[in-house]
């Protein structure tokens, strides 16, 4: 996790710069923030725990915030070695204070190196694995803050994108990356680096991804690329077209409630050009055709967290029409677990930032096994959408709100129709799925509708819910991923521990922990499964515990027998997650609000997962 | 769940035997208990809630422990439809009082028959679904009470096994299954009936299993068996070989911790003749091996619970070793989902029961698609025993325990051995794999080693954290797994909040549980993996979480950055699910005891789930 940002420029930058590009990254990591600026042939430097609006007062205070400086950098910190402290934020500087290092990632043999240091007389103040990253280069210079960060860098064993200044190069930033993000953009007064671009917008529209095992030279005139070995490189940027207004608030108290109410709107917009009149036509997967239908035996999704859910439910949806295989692994065990897939395997990376670590090393094997990689990402010019063999952009703009919403309900979207693309090619015929598809078009329609329903009754289920410590989702099939989601959202936000579970696995286990301390968040399916979950309810109940039933409006027997109700549309199985997604995250919401807590910036956690 | 017995004879049986052949079945549930009997011409019945002890007292106050009765049934339920009172307790009686009813399942429609029933004039007293069987059977009586019966179950929609007394039939007993166990056995003076042998077996060794759809009437002579058409139909009884002694505690205070410590005798077992000098021989499926080598394109798992979790470390054993594919499901969601399977794959259905019905019904549909269906069971002639096309017995003897903790090691070892085999016949040559074989024959000695080691030191670790309300358990591949199993151990009998996770996927979500209340249980591995692990201790750490390392001996650094650690053997990774499992099953045991619970009986749970 961690933002990272930074200009070198002839003196024309003013620190309220530095901090104003920091805030874009906030969302990367609020823990403590920092900034390093070269000013007088010297480095000065600035630390405090908490959100960067803290550090802004400091400087300000200071009268430093109008100060202006030749090359600086700042860092917005996601904790991971060491405690949220200012000795652990931040820029970390070398013995001599001469040099500043903002870095994004983990270091994994920092213990070593620190060892190796220490012997050789370095004092370290942090306990951070980034503080090695300063002294290893103090070791190495030489006068060559380039050649002391490349011979530095080849010892780091892990993943980090860096940034270094030193108090004799006013003229310079040394930037690097491997495995985290690194965006860099120059106009002619400025040359900037950021973990992603929302800093830089207002400065350019052409930016320049790093790759991995690549390292930057910028000075005020511009920025050169090298690998490793210190040959440059030829690298034309990207022009983005990003409406930085997108991501303001429009109003709403929180990202997390404007994102949930956009969900119209993003499901509208991830389905222009790919699905009309019920038939899925999606353009950029037309090259997948003859894959598809010659070589295609098995799908295989690799992803995390809430992209996970979606990808479970696009499983669902491809056993119910299809005997197409269709695997399934989280991205962290993906990796690590040899799995069998090969060139007659599809493998859909699912990350909304495109930025997620496991998954982008899930792609990377799944390439080296020769499997087709199609990734789904939110942010054009990502890693894994520029590694992948083929990419979907969900087109939703950016999401700020740490808890996904409008992304995840959009990737279910974009993966049914995805799957009912797959399914026709391979020449099956579903009457059920043509239906389906019809109706998954007038999910905008259907969204608004649920969302002014909902929305004015939530606040008297929250009072009543608010203070439980612990809840439980239950569903069946296509209900299951869907409670997976609603819990995830609650445990996110609110930190109440709830769980989620298949509910025919209660009585193996999970139906011991209920009593009236215990709720349970019921999802009524129409069909065949509507009897067995109200024959789970009953048993719930009879262990004395409330229960919240999302239920079909005229389901009387289902809404009498629990204590609390939704009304949810009387919809087919299959769009169950759909349906049911702005509800829980409403729920969610306002009970983290009930709470007092801040729905946008959940403790412990950030946007975009950089680090494994 | 719930437990039923009846016993017919010629006024030679007492209520005592009912009550000592209904304690047989308390594990299967334990919320009430009652019992009716037909003499002098009447149905004397009584209920009670609470252990089957507590009606025991009763009857002796009564002095009715000794009465001697013609025909009668007892039941021990496990609440579904209905709280936990006398009303709702077993046996049900009809509007006179002149019929009685014991029965485990679920009658689906009881609703729309209760409502038709009441309409002509029946009174209910109870709020369950079984009521309504009683009430059924007196509306279609007609004198004759077989064909009554018979009549009453073509309504009923769901899963039952009964049995029926009437006050005009001393000497008959009507018992009739679908979905769910129930067994007929008789000497030259008794006919009996029960859910499961164990109350059978001081009477005869002979059984009779009826199957789905079967009627009998049982007599003082003996038994006779229908199909629902009335058609008479011919079944051997089957000899059963059970020594009753396996069923008792051996001086351990609990049949869990009992269990626990016989896992070295039953790694033995079930070892026996399945695995020599390191390779896989199992006689049993050696039928499997030409459909293996010639067609066999996928296994695909099919389990609930525990048994789940067994199968999902053979998923990960069979993805190191092979590319054979390998889909796992829960057997509740498998049954409603179109599984893609077919005649190309083998499914392997685990319940240690052998009669959950979910995975009862999976084998159903696997079987309906062609699969080749091997159960893995530790119940003779259980019913998913018998309906798959071949069977491999854990042969531990008896789990009395409701949580799963010696039938859960011998699933691991008997698939891990089942999948070395399949992988070798597939041709696939891999030294570590044959290594991993040979420790595998040396795991008794290694569980005794850990046991012997863990019991001493588990005390201490348990007073400083049985008051905690949440606890997290976290691993990495095969240490997923063996997180998953020691969380629903913890849920199961400590009522703990305890919940699993990949460790990778604590940045997705879960991380913001975590504070100074929310302990965390990290199960690091050896290899690739533990500077992934350390990481995540770190990063949890950082939230102020305490820590649990289960950590090999010489991991010096993983214990310093713990709060607390136990030793586990050093051992390759796909062994971790076996040598942790010992530690995990150790911790929620004493846990449970320190807080004053029984870990045997843990509330709302039964351990043999036979309704949905």
């Amino acid at each position: 996790m961690c933002g990272i940002v930074g200009f070198v420029s002839d003196r024309k930058v003013k620190v309220e710069e530095l901090i104003s590009g920091l805030k874009k990254l906030e969302y990367r990591g609020y823990d403590s923030a920092g900034l390093a600026y070269n000013v007088n042939h010297s480095i000065k430097y600035l630390k405090k725990p908490g959100r960067i609006s803290e550090i802004e007062k400091l400087l300000l205070n200071e009268g430093l915030l109008e100060e202006s400086f030749y090359s600086g950098i700042a860092h917005t910190r996601w904790a991971t070695h060491g405690i949220v402290s200012e000795q652990n934020s931040h820029p970390h500087l070398d013995c001599k204070e001469e040099l500043a290092v903002v870095h994004n990632g983990i270091i994994e043999n920092f213990q070593e190196l620190r060892t190796g240091l220490e012997i050789k007389g370095h004092i370290f103040k942090s306990e951070t694995d980034s503080e090695v990253i300063a002294h290893l280069i103090e070791d190495k210079y030489n006068g060559d803050l380039f050649e002391s960060v490349l011979r530095a860098l080849k010892e780091l064993e892990g993943a980090y994108a860096i940034a270094v200044v030193h108090k004799d190069k006013p003229d310079q930033i040394i930037a690097a990356r491997k495995g985290s993000p690194l965006v860099i953009s120059s106009n002619e007064n400025i040359t900037m680096l950021a973990s992603d671009v929302t800093p830089l917008l207002k400065y350019s529209k052409e930016m320049n991804f790093l790759n991995d095992g690549e390292i930057a030279i910028l000075t005020p005139k511009g920025y050169s690329i090298f690998n490793l070995d210190g040959v440059p490189l030829e690298k034309k940027p990207i022009s983005i077209t990003w409406d930085e207004s997108l991501a303001e608030k429009s109003g709403y108290p929180h990202f997390m409630l404007k994102e949930i109410f956009e969900q119209p709107i993003a499901l509208e917009s991830v389905l222009v050009g790919r699905l009309k009149d019920g038939k899925p036509q999606i353009k950029e997967v037309q090259s997948l055709e003859s894959f598809v239908k010659n070589q295609m035996k098995k799908v295989y999704v690799v992803a995390c967290g809430t992209s996970y859910h979606a990808g479970l439910a696009a499983k669902y949806f491809m056993n119910r029409y299809s005997d197409i295989d269709f695997d399934i692994e989280v991205a962290s065990e993906f990796r690590y677990m040899n799995p069998a897939i090969d060139s007659n395997t599809l493998v859909l990376a699912i990350s909304q930032s495109g930025e997620t670590i496991d998954t982008l090393e899930g792609v990377r094997l799944a390439k080296k096994k020769g499997a087709y990689v199609l990734a789904i990402s939110n942010v054009v010019g990502s890693t894994i959408s520029r590694e992948s063999d083929a990419v979907l952009y969900l087109n939703t703009g950016p999401e700020i709100g740490v808890a996904a919403t409008k992304t995840y309900t959009a990737q279910i979207v974009l993966l049914y129709t995805l799957v009912a693309q797959l399914i026709y090619w391979k020449g099956y015929k579903n009457k059920e799925l043509d239906d389906i598809m019809r109706t998954i078009e007038k999910m905008p329609e259907l969204f608004r509708i649920i969302l002014d329903k909902t929305n004015g009754h939530m606040m008297e289920l929250v009072k009543k819910y608010k203070n439980f410590k612990d809840m439980m989702y239950i569903g069946r099939v296509f209900g299951f991923p869907a409670a997976l989601e609603g819990a995830l959202k609650l445990k996110e936000i609110s930190y109440i521990n709830a769980i989620a579970y298949q509910a025919g696995e209660l009585k193996h286990g999970p139906i011991a922990l209920l009593d009236g301390n215990f709720p349970v968040f019921a999802i009524v399916p129409t069909g065949k499964l509507r009897e067995k979950m109200i024959s789970n309810i009953m048993e719930v109940k009879a262990r004395g515990a409330r229960v919240i039933a999302l239920t079909p409006k005229d389901d009387l027997q289902a809404k009498k027998i629990c204590d609390d109700y939704i009304d949810v549309p009387s919809i087919s199985e299959p769009l169950i997650p759909l349906v049911v997604a702005p509800i829980t995250q409403l729920f969610a919401y306002y009970i983290a609000v009930q709470k007092g807590l801040d729905p946008d910036k959940p403790r412990n956690l950030a946007k975009s997962v950089t680090v494994e």
